[in-house]
């Protein structure tokens, strides 16, 4: 990249038809949009949330290749991408489903013609069962997690009313303390519950350790790992000696694919963050290194330098509404030597202390991506590129659908 | 407010409508829209980011009286709000205009007929540059910031090229480094520069000390902003011995809203963040004590208790995507004797370490909200809440608009 690429007056007129007052009717709100006119990355109004769809399309690959042919599968979790057409991609290339974070998450992956669908936290009021079980006599294929005696009768109760049969997922507690029921007997009464009750199905169990997703190091991941699942699986036994079937094992992640896939029994993994990959999970190291490398940087930020109040200074337009701010800050993505923090709601600062290359007023720069999935969070649009050109733009049809 | 009002089965069928797939059209964005039916607060489908308009309305009152009669106006900011329906009543109590971040919130507030914009930060792109002069066709009132000579040369070459004058606000850095000019002769030649420049008027400064917003303790804040602003004022001098007029001296917010009243010379206070008061403000203390309460807090976030996977602790549906996570976490609004700390993108902790009241699931919970600016951007709406009953949604019709 050179410097007279994002160059001072570069046009973004293009982007304006995009990023611009007029809101997406449903219908294209789960299509890839065509821009009239392919725009150079560098055009694009910013902040702009940008896919390397080359990157993207590598992960989606690596991924199929490192579940292809084994015992277990990929459900991968839309709540990193919020996004229909990936999620549509996820499944051309073998997903088994797709997870989901919440019913509202769920209701726009509906829209869009994407099943089936796990729905992987439990719900607790009746509002909410009301929306699950509407959507569920659209896809009957829907299934959610459950953590409670009173809700199994709650779905139950709820699904009997309406006439279907409603698949439920045991969310099993494997150590994060966050949602789940207690191992062993509990989980067994629940599965019980569960495959007793009028209307529901007994899928299998969740078992999500999210706390060991970002073990640094992979060695100490996988005997972490090991050892929590290998407590899950006794209580997955437990529940088959009790004369239950648990087709179902899900849970994983990102942090975990490649030793998701090594614990038996185990029959999906819902890693997410693969297909973006961020700052965060690259910093806790892969097997092969102290950098997580499996998988490629696929997203980023584009900003521009609006200002320069001091030597040594430059202010790009990307603060705390254009990054999650829960981990470190982001990071140049192409030059070195230039450190970024905050610099409020609507600013950051590029600290210079030996750029790599020049930076002025009216460039423009990429940033890395801390943590995606609540950055994604904060936008409308993936703006695809591929190499420095433009083509499409895809909706976050699901963003801000945290309900 | 008894636990029987969060009881579990809330139905919040109501919010289904609000909160659903349908994206809003143009003509709805900028209005408040009623709900067929009221409905109860508790039944809100969460996280929902709630408006108490009772304390909303006392705060713009309480701003109206403090700057009712004086010789300092007020300009609120609307990046905090992002919400035409609000900004609508700030300028019918008095406001001399909104102050908004960035081109494309102006956009917005020009829809909605939010006038007269002053855009706070600088351009730096000819495709910006092309949407500012589109926008200012429209909306003959709007001005914008300028820190650069450059910078002046292109407004000054856009305006001629489509015939507008347009309104330019020379920035000066008032010590937070992150826009405007230097202090004295710089500032001097680049308002020169703006004065004389064709299809410009220049209509005064800018000067914003962020740093000094939150700065602890009252005497303190008040002894470094007046110094601040002395050193300003001495600019402002200079540029007016220069022969120019300096109509607008802009500036200010919320931590200082009750100096800048006192700042001769300075003709509007840029406030913002009193329209919701976060926790952040409060903790900087007010002129009567270690707490800053001369607004009150007016927006929050409602959550719903979800799961309990261990005594103690209870698991609430609102995480990272629900929160700006920039300062401290939330806090119980309603309930003592429990802390709130994120448990990942989608779901929060309680620790309950002596709860003042029982929390279960399915029961609904208040959390306060640490940072409003980018809390607010999270959420497509506000539940206008009056007490208990809800019965309109203000459409945040800026959210995501920091291009």
């Amino acid at each position: 990249m050179s410097i007279s690429r994002r160059a001072f007056l570069g046009s973004s007129i293009g982007a304006v038809a995009i990023t611009g007052a007029a809101p997406l009717q449903a219908g294209q709100r789960h299509r890839r949009i065509p821009l009239p006119d392919p725009m150079r990355l560098w055009d694009l109004a910013t902040p702009a949330l940008v896919a390397d769809v080359d990157h993207l399309e590598a992960n989606l690959r690596t991924m199929r290749d490192a579940y292809a042919g084994g015992a277990t599968s990929l459900r991968p979790h839309a709540k990193t991408h919020k996004c229909p057409v990936i999620a549509r991609q996820q499944l051309d290339l073998g997903a088994v489903g797709i997870a989901v974070a919440k019913i509202s998450e769920a209701e726009v992956m509906v829209e869009a013609g994407i099943e089936p669908l796990l729905i992987t936290s439990p719900i607790a009021t009746r509002g909410k069962l009301a929306r699950l079980l509407g959507l569920a006599r659209q896809a009957p294929t829907l299934q959610i997690v459950t953590d409670r005696l009173q809700n199994v009768r709650d779905l139950s109760d709820g699904a009997s009313a309406v006439g279907i049969t409603l698949g439920v997922v045991v969310d099993l507690n494997a150590g994060d303390d966050r949602t789940g029921i207690a191992l062993g007997d509990q989980a067994v009464t629940l599965a019980r519950a569960v495959a007793g009750a009028d209307g529901l199905e007994l899928v299998g169990v969740q078992a999500y350790a999210g706390r060991l997703q970002h073990v640094v190091g992979w060695e100490a991941r996988r005997q972490q790992y090991t050892e929590t699942m290998s407590e899950v699986m006794e209580t997955v036994g437990a529940i088959r000696r009790a004369g239950l079937d648990v087709h179902v094992v899900t849970g994983g992640g990102t942090g975990t694919y490649d030793i998701d896939r090594e614990i038996d029994g185990m029959t999906d993994s819902q890693a997410g963050s693969y297909i973006f990959m961020d700052d965060n999970y690259r910093d806790i190291g892969g097997r092969g290194g102290p950098v997580f490398d499996d998988f490629e940087p696929s997203l980023y930020v584009l900003a521009t330098a609006i200002s320069q109040p001091v030597d040594g200074r430059i202010t790009v337009d990307a603060g705390y509404k254009a990054f999650a701010t829960d981990k470190e800050p982001p990071r140049l993505r192409d030059i070195e030597g230039v450190t970024y923090r905050f610099g409020g709601d609507e600013h950051g600062i590029l600290e210079l202390s030996s750029p790599s290359e020049p930076i002025a007023v009216g460039d423009k720069v990429r940033l890395t991506i801390p943590h995606c999935d609540p950055t994604v969070n904060l936008y409308d649009h993936l703006h695809a590129a591929r190499g420095e050109q433009v083509s499409e733009v895809w909706p976050i049809a699901g963003r801000g659908r945290s309900q």
